[in-house]
Formats: structure tokens, C-alpha cells, sequence
């Protein structure tokens, strides 16, 4: 009933081997389908990223990079291919409001290409999104390698013998990345080395990223880990269960708030009532370099309720939906929340581990100041 | 789809027709089938009890007290039945560890019979079954007054004009007591006033009495509401849209600390966190006398894991259930978490509001000094 990837599929997005097709894993069917969904139109960009096929900041942004280059190649075909090719771009943008990504990817990809000519722009976008791509590989791998730096730390603290316990809300896995994850890349370099690791996961309503796709994640790399209700986090950090949470992030200001998955607030309210080190990890690409107030500012998508009174899992060898409230009541459902600065410990970067300021946030990314 | 109930069925627990036999509604099925059981047996009584037939500590409470009247019947048929009575009585005490109304109302009643002679103990058994069901129902009903007066003055320190917008988790509605319900009897009391009032309400994983119960209750009562995820109470209250919060509880410490469905706290940090009052609704049966220290001394039920790998709802016509995990991971469940005094604004008592502390409370229940 539960899939296991062949060794051939270890990242969320790729080129076919046609060298042109744009691949996707649907993961609204993740961990009981493998589902491969070819993007060939810009309208099936659209459709993965607003109906959640692909999903987590890092991943949005290379899959709105592919986008554009779906969106040259697709503009060709237009009389007028230059006004419908940014017409294109930014429908892709627009997708969805949280995270940052998108619209930096996007962007760059834009300013990458607009001294070409039509004809140029296809290739040029390609590249462009491929090199996204490896860079969040290799973002990934570096806040795995500065955030295994840090658990070590605790464990020893801890007296370096019981299994470190880390909570994490969502997925901000390799699923929602390229390759490692965010948050979870740490845990996956620590367990490599032989740090004894056990993750609270956080199912994550409403749309279970949690119970899905976190724990499908850390039963292939045999991770342990604990599948609990989003209620369960508090409880848990009361009693010392809990050694650290650690979180990935939509969109983060360089003043240090942090948007993520609606909940992740509470958690970092449990984690500070009770002294429990609050951690996010993002790569560059996810901090906001204009907004400066988190809570004000960035746009919290509200998305549809049904969501909220529906619930998708698996019934004996199918998939299946079942309605969880009254057919007479209304629901709604808002996707993100924030997190302020004032609740987290440190931000993981590809670049080390920096204070909750914009202070300490620009000292580590100099060329943003 | 959804059930609407006869105004005959306006309590979740009844003596039938015969005058004899204890009648429940199972509020598994709730809100879409109504299934009315008949317990005869202690067994029956247990398994009400622990399955979550019944819920919410004054209707555990209540289930209890018959669960004695019963028990009573039962142990005549036995050769030694005292003996017999005093065992059947301790099963029911422990069916469940948290909510203390179940040990109150066991104890209050083998107080009461004590001295009789067997054959007296039963009917006199059911007499005070009764009695606390209508005990509870006076608390409740005083309950909702004290609260839609604090109700009432929060809309007018708000202006007056738009509706007063309430946040509560779980069920404490009138499925959870007798009649009324202890958190919901001031909306109940304010909606019947003409309060403009809007509940937000939590869904309450895993069992979702939130998004089943409380939002049926409430449809059915017609009064506004709208079903959220655990995750959003926070996100609500930073943007202010939550106005007060009120829960109920399962147990509470006479120094005020709160044990509740799991993820109270977590609400209760988030309302502190934005200045928004957070409230408790109980009658002074919830009230633990003995216990100092709610966090380190009540004892949380760590529930069947399946409750958390599977959901039950609703598929078009027949009640279906999913599994949200994947297969190869484990799952915890606990129960309930403890909101510390220091979270909470005050007590809504039958007798009254009052503050967090052992003097407060100690003040409107001196007989308990």
C-alpha cells in the first residue's frame, strides 16, 4: 500500500529524457501513488502549482523557473510573442501569493533573458532554471552540514546518549526542495553520521504534508519518527520530549518573520514557553529583501474550504475522501502563518546560522544590505 | 446528509420509557447518523466511556453515575455482591484517567448508598444518577449566564456593532454535558439574547469534535460559526479576529491549571501572545480538590494510535473511514494537554467568574478550603 521510489527518482522535478519535457511528481497522491505529471503548457504549470501538485518554497521557485521556460517556448506560437511571453510570466508569478520564491524565480529568469532575442530565450530559460535547481541542491546540502553542526551540539549538551527528539511541522523535505530539504536536511546528515535522531511529525492539517509526505520521507531514509496531531506539539515540549524544533519557511523577511505553514506560530510559542531552541531553514532564495513587517505585510493565502471539510487518504487499496464536517456549517481555510522574529532562535542558511535580525541576517548575506 | 434531531432528543443521556434502562446517544456517529445505545451491563457502561460513545467531563461524569445504578442491578445476580458492586464500581472509575467527574460522581454515589442494604442500593443509585444530571444541567444553565454577561460586556468594550467573534476547541457543548453545554453555554445564553456572536471552531484532531459536534450543535442552533483547523487559531487572533476564547475542561486543579483536549495550550499561548482573554467553563464537579499542580500530577491518557493513522467522516451517503499515514510509520496520541493558571483569564463557574489562583477559587467554593 505504501510506495518506495526506485533509486531513479530522488528529486521532485526533472527534464524527460526527450530533454525538454518538464516532470513533476503529483504529491496530493504521495505516499500511497507515484504519479508522474508531464508540464507542457503554462496552464499546467499553473494548475501544479495552485492545486498543490508541487509544493514548499524552494520547489515552487524551480518549478516557476521551468515555467518560464515552458512560457518562451509556448509564446512562439503567438502573434505577438514578446507581450504574451511576459504576459505568460506573470500568471506564473501570481500563482501564489506566500511564497517568495516564485516570484524571485521568476524574476531572475526575466532579467536573465531580456536582451535576447525571441529564438534565444527558450534555451537561455532552460539553463537558467536548471542552475536554479542545483543551487537549491546545493543550498540544501549546506544547511544539512551547518544544521548537523548544531544538533551534534544539542546531543552532546543532552549528555550524548538518548536519541535527540526534533519536531517539525509540514514538509519542508526533499519533496519540497530538490534534494536534502530544509529542515529536515539537517536530519538527514545527522542520521547519516550516526547521530541518534527521532523526529516528531506534525500531521499538518489541512492537507496532511505532514503524516503524508514527512513521514513517507523519513521511513525511506529509516529515520524514526512519530506521526502526532498538530494539537500534540505543546504537550509534548511541556513534558521534555522535545529538543529542538526545526521548521522550513514560504518566506521570511530579512527582519526575521517567518511565514510557514499555518500552525508553525503555535509551535514557536510552545517551543518559547518552555526553552526549547525554535530553528528555521531556509535558503537565500526564501528571505524577502523589501517587507520588513511579517505579520502586516506578507499576503496569507486563503485557500478553499473545502480543504478543511474534506479529507483525503486511503481506503484499503484506494484512494478515497471523506467529509468531516456538517454539510451545513462553513469552513475556512487560511494556508500560512507567521511566525515573529522575536520566537526564533536562528535562521539555517546555506551560509551558516544567523540570529533572528535583520542585523544578523545582512552580516551573513552582505551583498543585500 | 446531516442529521437533524426531534426536539425529543435534546440530551445526549436518558433513562428509556421502562423507566429502567440508560440510554446514550453514540457520538461517534454524530453528525450524520443518529444511533442510540442501550447500556445494560457495565461493560457496556466501560466501553461507552472509554470508545468516546460519550465525552466531555460532565457527561462522563453522569454516564458514571449510572454506570453505578447499573452496576448496582448487576452485582444482585452475583453471590457475593457487595463485593461484586465495589469492583464493578472501581472498572467504571478507571475507564478513563483524566477527566476527574468520573471518579467525583462514582465516589459521591458510593458515598450515598454506603449504608443501605442491597436491595435498596438500586433505585437509590438511579435517584442520585438523576440528580447529578440535573445538577448539571442547573450548573450549566448559571454557567451560561455568568459567561454571556462577560459576552456582553466584551461586545460593548468593542464598540457594540459588529458580532463578537469566540474561538473554542473541542466539544463543551451540550453533547459534552447535560443540556447547554458548559463553553457553549454563554453563546447559547448570548445567541437567545440577540448578541450578535461568531464561533470559530477548531476541529479538534484526531477525533474532531470540533468539526463534527460542536459545529453540528451549533448549526443546529442556528447560531454563525465556521470550522478552522487546529493550525489557524493563531494566524485569527494576530490579525484580530478572535475576541475571547473559552473552552472547557476535563479537569482542573483548585490552583487553576487546566487539563483539556490536546491543544488547548496552544491556543492558550496564542491568546496571551495578542491580549485576547481566554476562558474556562465548568461546574465545580471538574474542580480537583486535591491536586497542586496540574502539569506534573494529571494524568494525560495516551490514546489508541489508530485514532491519529485514520480519520472517520463521511463518504456521500455511508461513513467511511481513511488512513492519512503511510503504513510503515508510527503514530502517538495523547489525549489531553494542561493549560498552567498563568495562561488563563478566568473560571466560568455556576456560581460565578472568578481568577486563576487557589484564593479566587477558593473563594466562590469555601467549602472546599
Amino acid at each position: 500500500m505504501n510506495l518506495t521510489l526506485s533509486k531513479t527518482i530522488n528529486r521532485p522535478i526533472w527534464l524527460a529524457d526527450d530533454g525538454q519535457t518538464v516532470q513533476i511528481i503529483d504529491q496530493r497522491r504521495l505516499p500511497h501513488e507515484l504519479v508522474i505529471v508531464d508540464l507542457n503548457r503554462v496552464d499546467d504549470v499553473i494548475t501544479a502549482i495552485q492545486e498543490m501538485y508541487v509544493r514548499g518554497a524552494p520547489l515552487i521557485g524551480v518549478t516557476g523557473a521551468y515555467g518560464v521556460y515552458i512560457a518562451a517556448r509556448q509564446a512562439l506560437d503567438h502573434p505577438q510573442p514578446q507581450t504574451e511571453f511576459e504576459i505568460l510570466c506573470q500568471r506564473i508569478e501570481d500563482a501564489r501569493p506566500t511564497a517568495v520564491n516564485l516570484r524571485w524565480a521568476v524574476q531572475r529568469l526575466l532579467a536573465g533573458v531580456q536582451s535576447l532575442p525571441a529564438d534565444k530565450i527558450i534555451e537561455k530559460a532552460k539553463g537558467m532554471a536548471a542552475e536554479i535547481a542545483e543551487e537549491e541542491v546545493h543550498n540544501c546540502h549546506r544547511i544539512g552540514q551547518h544544521g548537523h553542526q548544531m544538533l551534534r551540539d544539542l546531543h552532546q549538551a543532552k549528555g550524548g546518549q538518548a536519541p535527540l527528539n526534533i519536531l517539525t511541522h509540514c514538509n519542508a523535505g526533499w519533496l519540497a526542495c530538490v534534494e536534502y530539504g530544509t529542515a529536515t536536511a539537517p536530519v538527514y546528515a545527522a542520521a547519516r553520521e550516526g547521530l541518534p535522531v527521532h523526529v516528531w511529525v506534525d500531521e499538518t492539517r489541512p492537507l496532511n504534508q505532514g503524516a503524508r509526505l514527512t513521514a513517507w520521507e523519513l521511513g525511506q531514509a529509516k529515520v524514526p519518527h512519530t506521526v502526532i496531531t498538530d494539537n500534540a506539539g505543546g504537550h509534548l515540549m511541556q513534558h521534555g520530549m522535545v529538543d529542538v524544533v526545526i521548521v522550513g519557511t514560504d518566506r521570511t523577511t530579512h527582519t526575521g518573520d517567518v511565514a510557514n505553514k499555518i500552525g508553525t506560530y503555535l509551535k514557536a510559542l510552545a517551543a518559547r514557553d518552555n526553552q526549547i531552541p525554535f530553528y528555521v531553514a531556509l535558503p537565500s532564495s526564501t528571505f524577502d529583501w523589501q517587507l520588513t513587517d511579517g505579520i502586516a505585510q506578507i499576503p496569507i493565502e486563503l485557500r478553499n474550504p473545502e480543504e478543511v471539510h474534506m479529507i483525503e487518504g486511503w481506503d484499503q487499496d484506494k484512494a478515497a475522501r471523506v467529509r468531516i464536517t456538517p454539510t451545513t456549517s462553513q469552513a475556512a481555510n487560511y494556508a500560512f502563518d507567521v511566525t515573529p522574529a522575536r520566537l526564533v532562535t536562528g535562521f539555517i542558511t546555506e551560509r551558516g546560522i544567523c540570529g533572528p535580525s535583520k542585523t544578523d541576517i545582512l552580516e551573513l548575506f552582505p551583498e543585500h544590505a
